[in-house]
């Protein structure tokens, strides 16, 4: 293949290490000037192809570019946009086809979960079709950790590390003051249809007794009488509980707790999380002072206390991409291949995007303890790698000094506008 | 003096470094056995004195009394309870005599805020009236950095570096994803009187549109036209905006705005916190998509990310602490002198308990901006060096390593319950 320009874009929410891919992908394509011309990024993800606003990172430094290696967020912007089948509607794809030759692009590289593998590939069929071959690679990013084949998903590791880390610290606080103040403490996490964040809370609990001590997941239906019992029983054992609770509970009916009809004066939709009902629940029920705590963006945004093994990985994919991509690998994704546990090691393959494509990885049952309230040693030798290892970014006047690019746009050429 | 046992208690709300303080009275105590016999410390704080629940710290090791240098929260279990005056209440005074005389004890180091700078001095006074004279030295320690005379308060600067740095991040992940999806982010952070952590929010925002772009301080009152004007403004110009939020909000009536009548179905007062509050105001006036978040404990035992100058600040107190004890200082209180900002230097000197007991540090009207949604460069000088440099604890597993102690007790010589 003649010498091509790559387009790389970040695809729905963000992670504390999907810039270290996006660093990975444009060093790794400096080193391959023979093949690969400039790398382009997509402004706000596939929007920016769609709307031909392209940003030239030829105009970054390669320290600027270095810096995105320890810098949390999508740097060139993201979006949740996805585009249906060529069938349904032609229109985005022969967009983007149209902005990838005005700017000769012949590498498409997408940084996101199962929809963007589904997204890549598609791109990677319609484009034969249309007559112009683009190299399509897809590359694995996503918190939840639900993208299948891929042994883990870069992003997921930092999650799991930072919610860890918090509640074994909350658990430390509440230990200190239960005797006389707060016995119960909630930490909501995300993870909204599979639990493996959740799960990640329980590798602080290493011994009996240790915070948390009751994870609910999505996966498993609450039963609050059997909750309540536990919970009691662990502050009447322990003198205090701290909980992992996911955003995606849900009771006997399979409706999200969150959103289960509670109203505040105003007939506003309950405002909070299911961290405050959980809370208030025990307060109710059992009489125990609470406190919790909603981590929100902060748990995947959370560069600070990355884990080392993510970060790593999250290079690696972005470096796999684009090796595999000048070799001409199309439709495919640099995937992690677990050797082995302990010590635990990896390495990447390329897996078949098909394959991958819109498909979802579940927690395994045989993950969450048979009472539902916590993770098994299977469990905990699965996630334990993944949050091993602190990659700790640079700091300048206490703060961690994280980089904003220029992102400079590139002269449009085509100039026609595109509704998304 | 003759050679006397210890009595160290924490008191109140925990922090990412009171058992660095821990660490040093202990240590320091250790340098001088000519002087002290052996440190008990409190179980859950004076009620251990109270309830004569003493913990023999000579039982630990060197290694592990090392390691609360970089442990968060009480090791030894903290408490509020107020010690009222010796007229209303003898009983409590007494016992506490009763208590230390029984156990030799001839220095009390109470480690705490103003109302525990108040029962150290009243102890220092009611012990000579009782003939059994002891050494009090309270030693500064709050989150909420509102201790008088002191220039700050070791707890302080760890919530602050630990605001600063989860807004920043949180920030970043929005503005990547403003276009399509979220444009206003809240964080809801402690300080129920005064705007100093709201304030160190804003130490993130070093450049134009940084976030945060809006603080909401407990001191302003809250004043929801002008807020949702500025708000919408931020997001006009940046695309987004990060909002640092106090839990000590308060309307034009001075009710906290998380206490204003809202409940919910079943008649609850209302669950969440004000950071959902605001959201959901942003929402229904502005319509902006939102994210919220609740640090609650996770800020304040957040160790992972103490700040270096806070962690040398605990210990330095600790150790004055039993400095000025041996030589036989009484009713006093280490506190931290500002030298000068930059380069930032500080010393430990002597202040009278009296002069701090009961009394509270507000922030200075001119940390404040006129319009009331930010810092001014004042503050920023002050709170800066609050949170310079990194003091990361050792991790196994991925996980930081934080020490349980043993927490044998001594042997009870007196036999007697009291009712705390």
């Amino acid at each position: 293949m003649a010498k091509m320009n790559a387009f790389y874009a970040q695809s729905g929410g963000v992670t504390a290490v999907i810039n270290a891919t996006a660093c990975a992908v444009i060093e790794t394509a400096r080193k391959h000037k023979n093949r690969i011309g400039k790398v382009y990024a997509g402004r706000d993800g596939i929007i920016g192809a769609l709307t031909e606003d392209l940003i030239d990172t030829s105009k970054e430094s390669p320290a600027a570019i270095r810096a995105l290696r320890h810098t949390p967020a999508g740097a060139f912007g993201s979006c949740r946009y996805k585009l249906k089948s060529f069938e349904e509607n032609r229109a985005p794809f022969e967009r983007l086809i149209e902005v990838f030759k005005a700017h000769n692009i012949g590498y498409f590289f997408y940084n996101g979960g199962n929809d963007s593998a589904d997204t890549a590939y598609k791109v990677s069929q319609v484009s034969e079709k249309l007559g112009y071959p683009v190299i399509c690679v897809g590359i694995p990013k996503t918190v939840d950790n639900d993208l299948v084949v891929t042994d883990c998903c870069p992003g997921f590791g930092s999650v799991a590390k930072y919610v860890a880390v918090s509640i074994r610290e909350a658990g430390f606080d509440v230990a200190s003051m239960a005797r006389t103040s707060t016995k119960v403490f909630v930490l909501e996490v995300m993870g909204r249809h599979a639990g493996w964040i959740t799960a990640a809370c329980g590798l602080a609990a290493e011994k009996a007794g240790d915070a948390p001590q009751v994870l609910l997941f999505p996966e498993i239906t609450f039963d609050s009488d059997r909750f309540l019992a536990r919970v009691d029983a662990i502050v009447k054992q322990y003198g205090y509980c701290a909980i992992g609770v996911s955003e995606g509970l849900r009771n006997a009916e399979g409706k999200f707790l969150s959103e289960s009809g509670l109203k505040d004066a105003f007939g506003h939709a309950q405002l909070g999380g299911v961290a405050p009902l959980i809370a208030n629940l025990v307060k109710d029920k059992l009489g125990y002072k609470y406190h919790w705590a909603v981590a929100d963006y902060l748990q995947r945004s959370a560069r600070h206390i990355a884990s080392k093994t993510d970060a790593l990985q999250a290079y690696a994919v972005g470096k796999a991409a684009v090796e595999l991509a000048v070799k001409g690998r199309n439709a495919v994704m640099p995937v992690i291949v677990r050797k082995s546990n302990r010590p635990y090691k990896w390495t990447i393959e390329a897996a078949d995007l098909k394959d991958i494509a819109n498909r979802e990885k579940m927690m395994p049952r045989d993950f969450i303890t048979a009472d539902g309230f916590h993770i098994t040693a299977q469990c905990r030798t699965y996630l334990a790698p993944l949050i091993a290892g602190e990659d700790y970014p640079p700091y300048k006047n206490g703060l961690p000094a994280y980089v904003k690019l220029k992102n400079v746009a590139v002269p449009k050429k085509l100039g026609t506008a595109f509704e998304v």
